[in-house]
């Protein structure tokens, strides 16, 4: 599906304006990240099926309706982030996610057409010593499965 | 936060209770594979704060509202089935995420509590020779990323 959109926040004016919509607590390592990325859904991703799906050309049919096509985009972008969390990662570099932002200022303010819906904001740069938390605990296996 | 949830339907009598559920072009394949799983989210992950955040006490509270709640699960879900798809690879099987079922019908057989929302089903195993259809193409990064 390919729902996921980035924007590539390198600029200061513009660093300046996302930092405006963090969260109090996102707020100085969003100024202080090598890059920040915004990732949104673009809830109109199946106009892109022609380049996408081209064997199957009546697919975009099957999301003219706009809730489950939002809904999809929401999904499959979130699917997309954690790829490009790992992503970024796999490459060596850290990748700090956050969801605490404003998210109607930040739509408006780098996607003022409504067809866009931002799902993270993502800081990356190679990390500083001590830069982590203690990892926190982890669910175990079995209070997460079940087998049947 | 941690809210995904797996089942691993590995009994024939649970295996046809999904595939039951499954949409007409899913249904011959999760019948066949060697280990189908159910990944769903918990939207009462915050009941397990006090595992997965014991340094902060008070964090059950931000996800009192259930409407942001379940938005949170889905959100969070979805980046771990991300997570899962990429993990079951990295160990050198075949993944084959699926979101073509009877999602109220799923949700009603495997977690009748009301309290989980099926995000996915995975069908795992070795694949045989040329089980896969060709790579669809992929939008080129001029057309998913701009910098600001």
């Amino acid at each position: 599906m390919q729902p996921l959109r980035l924007v590539l926040v390198r600029s200061a004016e513009a660093r300046e304006r996302l930092v405006a919509t963090m969260a109090g607590g996102n707020k100085a390592k969003t100024a202080a990240a090598p890059l920040a990325v915004i990732l949104a859904a673009d809830l109109n991703f199946h106009e892109e099926f022609h380049k996408t799906f081209p064997h199957l050309p009546g697919v975009k049919d099957w999301f003219a309706e706009e809730t489950a096509r939002a809904q999809a985009a929401k999904f499959n972008g979130a699917l997309q982030v954690g790829y490009f969390i790992l992503g970024v990662r796999a490459a060596g570099l850290a990748a700090g996610p956050m969801t605490g932002f404003d998210a109607d200022a930040l739509n408006k303010e780098f996607f003022g057409d409504g067809e866009h819906t931002v799902l993270a904001v993502v800081n990356i740069g190679k990390p500083g010593d001590k830069a982590w938390f203690d990892r926190n605990p982890r669910l175990e296996f079995e209070q997460v499965a079940t087998t049947v």
